[in-house]
């Protein structure tokens, strides 16, 4: 019998091969394609589900995986050893999430009230001249004669011209009879040479904009020229393999050779990502000039193979705050070698490059009147409240539940994701993404879920569940009390939708650490939740959030609705406005000076806060009174 | 038999295998070694004489190469074909010839007339630090924290920290509780933090001067602390294996693949006598922060790996003047990887970072009243007119006469070179460097030995030997009509040494190219020779260049002797000064741009003047009194 078995995974068509017998999510994670595992491999959390075509996987039996959806092809690969050839699918993240997690109507909307401008003054620059031929009487070389003429048309002087534009300059220059096109890029105030080519050419100047999340990385490619958005896409972080969270992923990284391997995968997801805008774009990655990168300070550290280490150990203490640019090909990246690289600066340990870049698609940094609080609920819970004039930040460690993780019902906002829910009568409503049937719930429908269950006195203050109230819909099992949100017949895997106390402690747990987290960082500045003029919200909730609903559980403050906005992914429309203009640039990277860090931990108060948001809403239901009057028992749920 | 040949070539220790029949200078060019070969392997150089040691190569018969020299185990490589396993010991070219080439009298001694200052005021700065404890209440980054101490202690403030910098600088600073030394690098107006290191530490401040001339290199270890030079180390250029001048070279860079070896040469040859310079100042490659580069406007693209195509086809254009500061890295330069780099700035396609660089090591551009000429005749003739309120320069292709090369007596400034020559009464009495029997002459001795047979009536004034004044020292041979210097028993080869008519039709075409584009540069400027307040010569002539022998052939002009002064090795001197104060460096970069550069080959005047150069001391003997007075018949010379 063949001792080695092929698989070809779908639908990267990049093909393998393994000993027979090899765990496939193992052989996933050799091939080094994404495949997420919550679980770590023991077949409960159903995330690696794959498809297996051509082939037969023999999966193990598991309660994550019922025997209809299997026979529909579905195997978890935690639970399939490869004993043949074979030919695997796997999840399509890219193109399901895209929508959740790029952009969002606030920016789009709002490009005259974010903090960061809208002009075109980018970092890098293009520019066509007509460098004369030399002459006996005018021997100047090649260089000065170039810099002679791109001083003339545009005023600037360049200070450095790199080692690669020497290379083919004299080239370059003769070959074309002097019609060239020059790119400059700025760094400090000088201005440097970092690339000559023939004109008229097929090369653009675009730039490529990224969000580098601890679960999601996005990237954009941008017409430098005029600003627009070419293309943009999403995957997940490679990196997900190393651990879940930032704290597992610096855990990962003590041991040898292993901070490289995260760096190198860190890279491979921008690769990827970057590759596929460009397709799309209709460009090459020589025609990006200029990166623009925001991401938590773990993750900024990772990239550049910075050791994480002491972002965990007290004091908490990052490497750098401002990385001056760096160029692309010192990190790797596939586009320009010469592209100048950005990353957003870091505020603290836990206040990194996301929340900094994000500052500027949200309008706190434009008004010294309006004092708002911003708050940015990933795994991480960052906030930031001020104005124009000051700035105080602090972060919570808040828990992947309202991204889809820790939760036994919770997915990403994903296909068969349900996004919203709505209690209708004695009935339960719900949308799913991509329509279909539902495979769980992401952010945003366990928001509506749970407060719709607490409003309706299914479950009580403390998020226990009322036998009573819920009627048909309680179930008990291994998994101890739950509330029945479909049954299986109704669901894609074929079992049913529950929605356990565990989980909703959980989010209780999650939506508490936020809470106490604004709690302690408005009384810490001496702030009252209604001197905010407003609230901005960004983070992985999915598109559709339910600000009421989210005051309801405790999540947010109990304040006029009409001061709070849903910015999306801010992280992300930071990096592009840092590509857009050198003002966004010069802007962000003061900001990381200018604020106040406070640091949670070493905050006595928290503690209490945080004790007190274990509730719903609060301890102090005085601190939400439109939730108080809502509080009356509605009538019991039919099935 | 054998089909394979093990060749091991001393002093380099190194082991190599080649096909039986391999011919041996072949052979030492595939191994990458240096052994100097004028004729092309034609086996009348006689240069690339070397020792065979424990075996025998089968040598064939030369005149260049006497069967008492072979009976001692001397070999010509070109001519040799290797038929056994073979140890070869090549001529240890760095050891003879380093007094000929480093440093020279007039700059140790003329400290405080020279253009450049000798305060130590380096590229680089080193500045230990103790960086304060990280803490919750100071959570600002390491690197924020140490740039804040780098500035307490120095003023300065960091505008660009290097990415391997911040790769290692949470475990330094963790490592030492802060106690750090912080090495700094100035580019434009900014400073650069390129370095951290543990202290105490044995790592130094060093820096690396280096001249490359075609022909020789020479490296210099300085301490950029209190600027004692700690080693000097010369070798030929490795590049001689692909041509013996610049146009060769040039030409040679043309074929695919070239250029790169041709570059990679050129950093083997620094780094070969980097290392040696490194062993001998007891230190590593790491504690070299800032290398200072002077070569010619060839040198300098060659080593840059730029095309130089465009140097020899008119109008003869350098890719760039001044070259900003590189990192060792992209060089390949087996130093610290951050180091800084700096090439001295290219005047013109035949006036460059030699001769810019040179300027420094002399008084020409500190004074506004005194105007002098700079000569620095090498196998190209360079010359700098001018004073600290202009300067204008010209070059000329002198051919490597004073060298050694293109002459059949003549021969580097190396061990066995007559180096002086005196007609004593009726003899003729030599000094040779080493001691030992006489090779050849070096440049010096055969202006020595030009001068006096001139003056003595030996030759006459277009060249050709007065066979009644030669007497017994007529010789007529193969080679044409020549004057015996001394006689095959006493010298190193068992052979005549013999100036032959062609040699010396060969020298006076030499000195008349340099004194002709003298006369045509100061013409060119309204300055005639007796408004020159001195002139400083420079170059390959060996230490005792005499300066009276050089007017009477008319190789200088004839002005009081007092104005004359031989400065050596300015190139080398120059980077020296550039490496140690800052304000050396801007000093030369503003050179370029302040020099008129004259193109001879568009002076119409040139030939003409060069024409009547083509005599002993010129056609116009007005213009050389002292010699014209000189000029009646001595005794004839006896055996």
């Amino acid at each position: 019998m063949k001792k080695n078995c092929r698989v070809v995974f779908l639908p990267f068509r990049s093909s393998h091969s393994f000993a027979r017998g090899t765990n496939l999510l193992e052989a996933v994670r050799k091939a080094g394609l994404p495949l997420k595992s919550t679980c770590g491999g023991k077949g409960t959390c159903g995330e690696c589900l794959v498809r297996v075509e051509g082939g037969e996987a023999r999966g193990r039996a598991s309660a994550a995986l019922p025997q209809e959806v299997r026979g529909r092809g579905y195997a978890l690969a935690c639970q399939t050893s490869i004993e043949r050839d074979l030919v695997v699918e796997l999840p399509k993240f890219e193109e399901q999430s895209i929508s959740a997690v790029a952009g969002s109507r606030y920016f789009e909307e709002n490009r005259d009230r974010v903090s960061g401008v809208f002009e075109i003054n980018p970092m890098v620059r293009k520019v066509s001249v007509r460098v004369p031929a030399p002459s006996l009487s005018d021997n100047s070389s090649d260089l000065r004669r170039l810099e002679r003429e791109v001083h003339r048309e545009t005023g600037l002087r360049c200070a450095h011209a790199e080692y690669s534009v020497l290379k083919k300059l004299a080239g370059v220059i003769r070959d074309t009879e002097g019609t060239v096109s020059a790119v400059l890029a700025k760094s400090g105030s000088e201005w440097s040479l970092i690339d000559v080519h023939p004109e008229p050419s097929r090369t653009g100047l675009c730039g490529l904009a990224c969000d580098i999340g601890t679960t999601t990385v996005v990237c954009q490619v941008v017409d430098l020229e005029d600003g627009r958005t070419l293309s943009t896409s999403a995957g997940l972080n490679q990196q997900l393999r190393c651990g879940e969270d930032v704290i597992s992923r610096i855990d990962y990284a003590r041991r040898p050779g292993r901070l490289q391997e995260l760096q190198t995968l860190a890279v491979q997801t921008v690769n990827a990502l970057s590759e596929k805008c460009c397709r799309e774009a209709g460009i090459t990655g020589q025609d990006i000039y200029a990166v623009s990168l925001a991401g938590n300070t773990t993750m900024s550290h990772l990239l550049l193979g910075l050791d994480p280490r002491f972002i965990r150990e007290e004091p908490y203490i990052p490497t750098f705050n401002l990385v001056p640019l760096t160029k692309a090909s010192d990190l790797g990246l596939n586009v320009n070698p010469e592209a100048r690289v950005h990353l957003a600066p870091v505020v603290g340990s836990y206040v990194g490059g996301d929340i900094t870049a994000g500052l500027l698609a949200t309008p706190i940094l434009r008004d010294a009147q309006q004092t708002a609080l911003f708050i940015d609920a990933g795994t991480n819970g960052e906030l930031v409240v001020g104005n124009k004039e000051w700035l105080a930040t602090c972060a919570c460690s808040a828990g992947p539940a309202f991204e889809g993780g820790g939760t036994k019902c919770g997915l990403p906002a994903i296909d068969g994701a349900i996004e919203a829910v709505a209690f209708a009568g004695g009935g339960l409503d719900y949308r799913v993404i991509g329509g279909g049937k539902p495979k769980g719930l992401c952010g945003s429908g366990l928001v509506d879920l749970l407060a719709g269950l607490f409003i309706r006195g299914h479950i009580d203050r403390s998020g226990k569940i009322n036998p009573e109230r819920a009627g048909k819909r309680l179930v008990r099992n291994g998994d101890g009390t739950g509330f029945l949100v479909e049954e299986a017949a109704r669901t894609f895997w074929g079992r049913d939708l529950v929605l356990t106390e565990k989980d909703i402690a959980n989010l209780i747990r999650t939506k508490g650490a936020v809470f106490s987290a604004c709690a302690v960082l408005l009384k810490n500045i001496g702030l009252s939740f209604d001197q905010l003029d407003a609230v901005h919200i960004a983070g992985g909730f999915g598109q559709h959030l339910d600000i009421e609903n989210a005051i309801r559980i405790g999540l947010l403050p109990d304040l006029p609705r009409d001061r709070f906005h849903y910015l999306g992914n801010t992280s992300l429309s930071g990096a592009y406005l840092i590509l857009l203009s050198d003002r966004n640039r010069q802007l962000v990277n003061g900001i990381a000076r200018k604020m106040t860090y406070i640091e949670l931990n070493a905050e006595p108060s928290y503690m209490n806060e945080y004790t007190g948001s274990l509730f719903l809403p609060h301890t102090d239901i005085g601190l939400f009174p439109t939730v108080k009057k809502l509080l009356k028992p509605g009538p019991k749920l039919e099935k």
